[in-house]
Formats: C-alpha cells, sequence, structure tokens
C-alpha cells in the first residue's frame, strides 16, 4: 500500500469572514502585507475590505492589482520588485484564481530569488515562503487551499504548473458573501472549475478516503446549487454552497491531483488565453468519455451523487449517465459544448495535444493516455 | 450565519508510514527530540522504530516513557522537567492518547511556563508550542489531529480538558501497521471511542459540511471493520479502515467539537481512573436516546451510514434504530451494557452529574441538558 498524505491550511469559512483578514494577518506574523489583487475585485470593493481590516488591525501594506486572467510570467517579476520595494513581510492574494496564483507565484520568487520558470513541475521549492493567506472571491479555483500555483511562460506561450506543499497557504479566509458580485457566466464557469475539480480527483489514482469525502460533498453541492447560482447573484444559499464546494473540490485536487481535463486545458490556456474554467466545463464530458474505462465504479458514485438513482442499473449504465448528468447541467447554464464554439480550431490539435501531454497533471489521470489519445479527444471535442 | 473554523496537520498515512518520523521532524527544525511514549507501547516496538528513525536522519533525542493510562498532571510536570534538562526542541507523542495527550501538555508548558492547571479550558495557550508531532498507535483517539488534551488534576480528581489550536500538532504519522499489537479488548474499546468521537461531532451544534464528511465516513468505516479488527490482530484491511476512521473522527471532532458522552466519560475517568474508550462505549447508547429528539434526521444519517436501509421508515423509527445498532456493535465486540458492570455505583451518580456539568464538551451537545439531565442519564446507564 502506498503512503498517502494530506494538507490543508487553517479555514474560516462563512458570510462575513473577510473582516477577519486583518487578525489573520497578524496572527501569522505579518506587519506590512503585500496584497495581490486584480482590477475587477478592486471595483466590486472586496479588496478595500481586505485593507480596511488591515489597517484596522494596525498593518501597512502594498496593494498589487494588475494581474490580468491566466497570469503571465512578468507580472510576477514586476509583484516581486513591488514585494521587495516595499519591504513586506507577508502576501495576501484576493480575488479568483488568477490573483492567488500570482500571490503564490509573487511568494515563492520573494523567498527563494531566480525567476518563476525556475519552480516549475513538483517540489522545486527549496526555501519556506513568507506567511500566506488568501481569500478566495470566484468559488472557482480552489487556490486558497491547494498546494498548486499555474503561471503563463509567455516566451513558450504555456502554462507552467508549479506542485508543492509550501503552495497551501497559511490560512484561507472564505467569505460566501463576495460572491454577489460575479455575474452569470463567470459564475457558471467557475462553477463547472469546481465540478471539474471534483470529477478529477474522485477518479484520480491518487485518490484517498480523506480526498473522496471532500470530493463527493463538492460534486454533490455542485449538482444541487450551481444552477440556482448562475440564476441569481443573490441567492445567499446557493452561494454559500457553492463556495463550499469550491473549498471541498479544493481541498479533494490540491491532495489527490488532477488529470487530463486539466493537462488540456492548461495547455489550452497557455496557448489562447482563454478563461480556464470554460476550457474545463467543455473538456469535462469528453475527458470522462475516455476515462469511464478505468473506473466505471466511480463514475457511477458521481452519477449517484448527482442526484440520479442508479440501483436499478447496471455499473456501465450508471457510469455512462454521469456524462450525461455534467452534459445537462453544462448546457441548462449555458455553457458551449463544443472547443470550436470558442476559437479552437482543427490545425491546433497537434500543438495543443503535445503541449498537453508534457502536463503534470496526466499522472494521475486514471486512464492510461498518450499524445494520439489527446488528439482523438481534442477532435471529438471541436 | 456563524463563521466556521477548520484546522488540521499535515497527515501522512500508510502500511510503514512510521519510517518517515526522523526525516518529519527534521523538516519541521526538530534537532533533539523529545519523545514521549508509555510503557505499553515501547514493550511493542513501535517507540525503537520511531527512535531509529530519528538515529537515521541524524537527530539525537531524550525518551519519556512514564505515561500512565489517562495521564496526571504530575507525569506532565515531570516531563517538562526532563524536556528542559535535555535541552530538546521539539516533541513527539507516540502510542494512544495517553502518551499524545501528554506530549501536548508537556509542549504547553515547555514553552508558556506555568503548570498544566493554568492551562485548562478554551483558548488558554499564548506562546506556540514546540514542534509537535504526533504517531497513534490505536485507532482510538484521534488526538494525533485534534486541538485537544486531557490531563487529569490529580488533587481534584478531575480530567481537565484542554483546547486550543495550538495544540494541533504540525504532522501526523499514521501508520495502520502498529495496531497488529492491540488485543481485542483495547481494539474494541478504542474503537467504540472512535464511533463516539464521529456521532457526537456529527450531531454537535458546531459541525460544518467539512466535519460532516469526516465524521460520515468515520462512522461508516467503524460499522463496516471494527468487529473484523476486534477479532483478528492481523487483518490488514480491517486495521487499516479502522486507522483512518480514527483520523476523520479525530478531524470531525476536532473541528465540531464533542457532547455530553465526553463529558460524563471525562468525569467518570478522572475520579474513577477508567478507560476512556471503554466508558464512552458504555455511555453513547445513553445519550444518543436523551439527544435523538434535538436531530433525528442526524440520527437518521447515523443509522444509514451504519449500513441500515431506511428508505420505508419515518424518521422516529429510523432514528431510534441508530441507537439499536450502536448496542448491537457494542455487544458484538464484547462491551458491557452498563456503567454498574465496571463498579460505578449509584451513590456517585450526584458528585459525576455535578463535574460532568462542568465540562467545556457540554457547550455543543445538541440538546440542552442540566445535571440533572445528566443524572437521569448516569441513573439509566447503572
Amino acid at each position: 500500500m502506498r503512503i498517502s498524505k494530506f494538507a490543508a491550511p487553517e479555514i474560516i469559512f462563512g458570510w462575513g469572514a473577510l473582516q477577519q483578514a486583518g487578525e489573520c494577518c497578524r496572527r501569522i506574523g505579518a506587519n506590512n502585507v503585500f496584497i495581490v489583487s486584480d482590477p475587477g475585485v478592486v471595483e466590486a470593493g472586496w479588496t478595500e475590505q481586505v485593507l480596511v481590516a488591515c489597517q484596522d488591525s494596525g498593518l501597512s501594506y502594498e496593494l498589487f492589482h494588475h494581474i490580468t486572467a491566466n497570469p503571465k510570467d512578468y507580472e510576477i517579476e514586476e509583484g516581486v520588485r513591488r514585494y521587495r520595494e516595499s519591504e513586506c513581510d507577508a502576501v495576501l492574494g484576493i480575488g479568483g484564481g488568477s490573483a492567488m496564483d500570482a500571490a503564490k507565484a509573487i511568494a515563492i520568487v520573494a523567498t527563494n530569488g531566480g525567476t518563476i520558470h525556475e519552480f516549475e513541475g513538483a517540489d522545486k521549492i527549496k526555501s519556506p515562503l513568507p506567511p500566506l493567506l488568501m481569500v478566495p472571491t470566484t468559488a472557482g479555483s480552489g487556490s486558497e487551499v491547494s498546494q498548486f500555483s499555474v503561471i503563463i511562460d509567455c516566451s513558450r506561450k504555456i502554462k507552467m504548473t508549479i506542485v508543492s506543499k509550501s503552495l497551501v497557504p497559511d490560512i484561507a479566509i472564505i467569505d460566501p458573501q463576495t460572491l454577489v458580485t460575479k455575474n452569470a457566466d463567470l459564475t457558471a464557469e467557475t462553477g463547472m472549475d469546481v465540478l471539474t475539480h471534483a470529477i478529477e480527483a474522485y477518479v484520480s489514482v491518487a485518490a484517498t478516503p480523506l480526498t473522496d469525502v471532500q470530493a463527493q460533498n463538492a460534486i454533490s453541492l455542485v449538482a444541487k446549487h450551481l444552477r440556482a447560482s448562475t440564476a441569481s447573484r443573490t441567492n445567499r444559499e446557493a452561494k454559500t454552497a457553492m463556495s463550499m464546494a469550491s473549498l471541498q473540490a479544493g481541498l479533494a485536487f490540491s491532495n489527490a491531483i488532477l488529470g487530463a481535463v486539466h493537462a488540456m486545458a492548461h495547455a489550452l490556456g497557455g496557448y489562447l488565453d482563454m478563461p480556464h474554467g470554460k476550457l474545463n466545463a467543455i473538456l469535462l464530458p469528453y475527458v470522462m468519455e475516455y476515462n469511464f474505462l478505468a473506473a466505471p465504479e466511480r463514475f457511477m458514485d458521481i452519477a449517484s451523487l448527482m442526484g440520479q438513482n442508479v440501483n436499478e442499473m447496471t455499473t456501465a449504465e450508471a457510469a455512462r449517465l454521469s456524462v450525461r448528468h455534467v452534459r445537462q447541467l453544462a448546457s441548462d447554464i449555458g455553457i458551449p459544448t463544443r472547443l470550436s464554439d470558442i476559437g479552437f480550431t482543427e490545425n491546433l490539435v497537434s500543438v495543443m495535444s503535445k503541449a498537453a501531454s508534457e502536463d503534470v497533471c496526466l499522472i494521475t489521470n486514471p486512464r492510461d493516455i498518450e499524445t494520439r489519445d489527446i488528439e482523438m479527444i481534442f477532435r471529438q471535442a471541436l
């Protein structure tokens, strides 16, 4: 039997939890906090709330909010320069996966030196990071609890996946209230990202009972609440459920790792700078169809977790049903069904499949997968 | 909505994981490890394996193995004296709840000064503890992941419950192999302790989805594997399942806290120095009967998690079934059904009820409970 590992930050969860950001920064030893955010979150007013909380706790801070979707290596370099100039001693990321992944990447280089490219892959980080606190505002990425950071190498046009236990933040503050400013498209895409995290973690070859229980509940919560959360900005029950789903899916995938959906989405995201959640959402059912041979019982569980009665079915029937229900959910909330709907073309298949085949997420995919298999899945999804 | 918190150590789980103890100590900054154990675990050979692992990692250590079941305040004082004399810089507890709770208590006083009595209750610890690593050998206490330590105050003859996030260890190494040296009685009692943790956490007023998923799986695992684990010292599947159950129940109760079973068992354990697991095992069904009014759906879930088909039942019927199945499990593995079987007598009811009514665990009990209610439950269990 293999030996498994599980790591998680301290978690603070609840409507209004944002108010505790300053006190938490103080508790992990911060005096001068480097706050990484993005223009959208600043505009929504959530970043301001964190700044005020920091001030109220007697902390000084430096705000760096020039992060774009799919954060770029040059943004990290700029952030590190600003971190050093302002002599900060802790890093707080507030935003979606982009702001949080950028915050992590800045923290890596701040104490380890070099450039972010040197840390691509697993366990390349040698020196401890500054105290890290994350505040997600999208119920999507799970970066608030994960050991991942994904940054674009602009010269190679690829997404670099950085995996290290050092990237698990010290504290994650999850405040479902931050979701009320998200529009329907972003809610739908990030929600499907949550479902992808949970499903890939659940069928991962590195899944354990500790990750399974988180993934299972995340799948149930998404199936029950993502439609309502997409339909209404102010549905408090749905926002709270989706925040918990994102958190639990994050705990699952951070420790069980992911699979082919993420490998393929990373390739496309790096090359085309497309929204990560939307790519995952489109690719998920195609990869499920490919993978279900490797773990039909797990896919049967997924159908059941999504609320389907599978008692009278064979395992294979129930497993196939899980794919149908993921498709139905995606369709209900307006996710495109094909990559061609978002500008992907046949001529990209070969180079994208090669890029995907080198992604670290493939290692835990339940079914063996070669470059030609990835090409086939890309073509089916065209 | 209230704001909830969740904390857990880094977890390393698997057959043979013990070998990683030295490397883990080094990783959390130890040079000279204070190893707290008990004579039984030393005799079984597990402590020796940890000492060798520490040596292999170039660490020095001091072994302190004079811990008795239900660790006493004077043992902590002696441990602190030895810790200081040997100039250790980290604490490792290996054993059941007693050795681990003692290790935590020694760590508290080592950096906070004073005596252990000053830390009774919630959040009394001010200074950070030395690096803490725990290795459970009983699949029972959950102390390897919890924010609890329970120590007897010998002058007052009571168990002091110390609760603080500082008590969550840095690393928990869970090696199911250590269970093969436990006898059937200890396996049964500690296994029922796991079930008590899971059930009290699941019906706690502080339960959250993060604790629920752990408690649910722990209940299922105990229902499926405790009989087999009690029946055979060498059943690897059962030992692994019970180790996971103990871990997951520990994660649940550390964050959702406990209830009246523990308050009552702490009172008896402090006064009579009786095995904690056995007391919990006897008291659990009586307290479930009392509590079920407050959360019948939760008790219905428990029946279902224990493998019962509750589809055709009313909630109340299913909830009552959960109590019946806990009784059946306890009876199958040879747990006494009444407190009088282990020497508890009517004349103790009043003083024990008063002691229980002051225990911090009562705060999260789902049904309001006064001293006279506790007296009634004690009399029913006589």
